[in-house]
């Protein structure tokens, strides 16, 4: 990020017509975003928001209550404009674009064998590099995929330990013996791919739409492009970006902190704060998409108010 | 409120295209709304912001940095656009509406008399309830004036108890000295008028916005229109209202929890859960702006999302 920029835009901030710090996180975010944007006024244009969905052979595990083929039905509710993150980007002004990574080939059962291979990671990780659009002041990122949170799981308890029971919890509706079954085959899981370093992490633990958001939240960085990830799921997914540096993450907000009861912890290990506290746990870019909401108020504030020179209000 | 309707609202929410429950405070929003409007799929037409301005006595015992005036240069700089709650009401659709009470006749001071008479403190009532618009659909309401941050410290611990330290906070900007002096303003302010009970306790540590605020508070209920509250002044000003009888808050959301330290006890005092937590101290009904953005994307997702049925989607 750009150190002076950030600092020209703080210094705004204190001349405009408010007690000093008292739009609080409103002020953080324009500061941000004028590091990431490089100038003390940053503008979002068009905000992009992308979903990946992928299928998980873990399903096999019994895992999650909803057949895996709810997938692609969401996929294609994705595409006529009936899912809640159609709704929330129509809101927030934001451009959706839905990623569906090979739905009739899910990743290998992660009890058993790595989810991809390291070529299979790569590509979803191009793919998803190559979904992001060059012109895009901010980018929103989220996921579907029925059993991914127990992939979630998986991925931060190798990325930063605990027991299993720490990482799990209801996700799209399971009972005390779905639960007991998630902990377990996170479990055997990390058992398994106990070796494994960083991005190797996300090959054995991980899935294609888990890739698929490392790629564009590393390409985001390549360009400098702010990036708002969302909930439990999507927020996972990057663990292991942060594990092999934690600056990968520099330019990601946290969307929102999710009811799923890992998210807390997750973000705690992440050293991140999230926007909103709504207690959601929808994923598909939801949270994040309800950010940017807050992202644009942010910057609304930032270039619009009157300082207090040219309103003539003692106290700048 | 409705309860059919909430009802209906609560059916049709089982039947959108997600886990139950998972958009979680959004779907909690679109109940209320459907209840309080009266349909199932209730709407936002016209969003009303309201901010009141009066001047407070009370800035004779140095509670405050800033000198009276910048009350009325901040309704200046609200008339001609400058201020945050002009940018926030442009982001979030709401049409705002400045009301400065007499501000070159500030309040009694609260440590020698009543704030107001019993007369004056249902004129400006009748001012607040008379800014209500009927063709509303949602009002916000907030507030300016120096000082005005120990006037709510005094309304809440009047209302519900405990030390003036637990209800004082550094406002505007207070430094050490200054938080003392607020400290016993509001411990003498409240052993001088011990005696008061409800709307009494509104006359003698209130203000004319706070009694506006509470005129336009009852005005939205008699006509059924929601109200969202913003931080630790305006939600301190309807206290008395809530001792009177809590139901009379029952339309009210709270749009965030301030910084401001004597909000979160207050919120829990009036059993209030706030649509945000964004480390904001502005007033002016910034928060609440900020979370009818909140409300509009609830509403959103509760009309324009796909049913189970209609999006050919398993497990509804």
């Amino acid at each position: 990020a750009d150190a002076a920029a950030a600092r020209a835009a703080r210094d705004r901030q204190a001349s405009l017509t408010k007690p000093p710090g008292s739009l609080g996180r409103l002020e953080d975010l324009a500061v941000f975003m004028a590091g990431w944007q490089g100038v003390e006024r940053p503008q979002i244009g068009k905000a992009q928001a992308l979903v990946f969905a992928g299928n998980h052979g873990v399903c096999a595990q019994g895992v999650n209550p909803f057949p895996q083929e709810v997938t692609a039905q969401m996929v294609a509710n994705f595409e006529a404009g009936g899912a809640a993150i159609n709704q929330l980007c129509r809101v927030s002004g934001a451009e959706l674009s839905v990623v569906a990574l090979d739905l009739e080939r899910p990743t290998a059962d992660i009890t058993e064998a790595p989810a991809m291979t390291g070529e299979e990671t790569l590509a979803e990780m191009r793919r998803g590099a190559g979904a992001v659009s060059a012109g895009a002041q901010v980018v929103i990122l989220g996921e579907m995929g029925i059993g991914n949170s127990t992939i979630a799981a998986a991925l931060s308890c190798a990325s930063f330990g605990g027991a299993p029971e720490d990482w799990i919890g209801r996700g799209t509706g399971s009972d005390e013996a779905g639960l007991a079954r998630k902990a377990d085959a996170v479990r055997r899981a990390c058992a398994r791919h106990a070796g494994a370093q960083g991005l190797d992490i996300l090959a054995a633990l991980g899935g294609r739409e888990q890739a698929a958001i490392c790629g564009a939240v590393l390409e985001a960085r390549a360009r400098r492009i702010p990036v708002i990830l969302d909930g439990f799921i999507c927020t996972a997914a990057t663990a292991p970006l942060y594990v092999a540096d934690p600056r990968l993450l520099d330019h990601c907000l946290v969307g929102h902190v999710s009811r799923e009861p890992g998210h807390a912890r997750l973000l705690a290990a992440l050293d991140k704060t999230p926007v909103l506290a709504l207690d959601m746990a929808l994923g598909e870019g939801s949270g994040a998409a309800l950010a940017l909401g807050v992202l644009r108020a942010a910057l609304e504030c930032h270039n619009g108010m009157a300082t207090f020179a040219q309103a003539g209000v003692a106290g700048g």
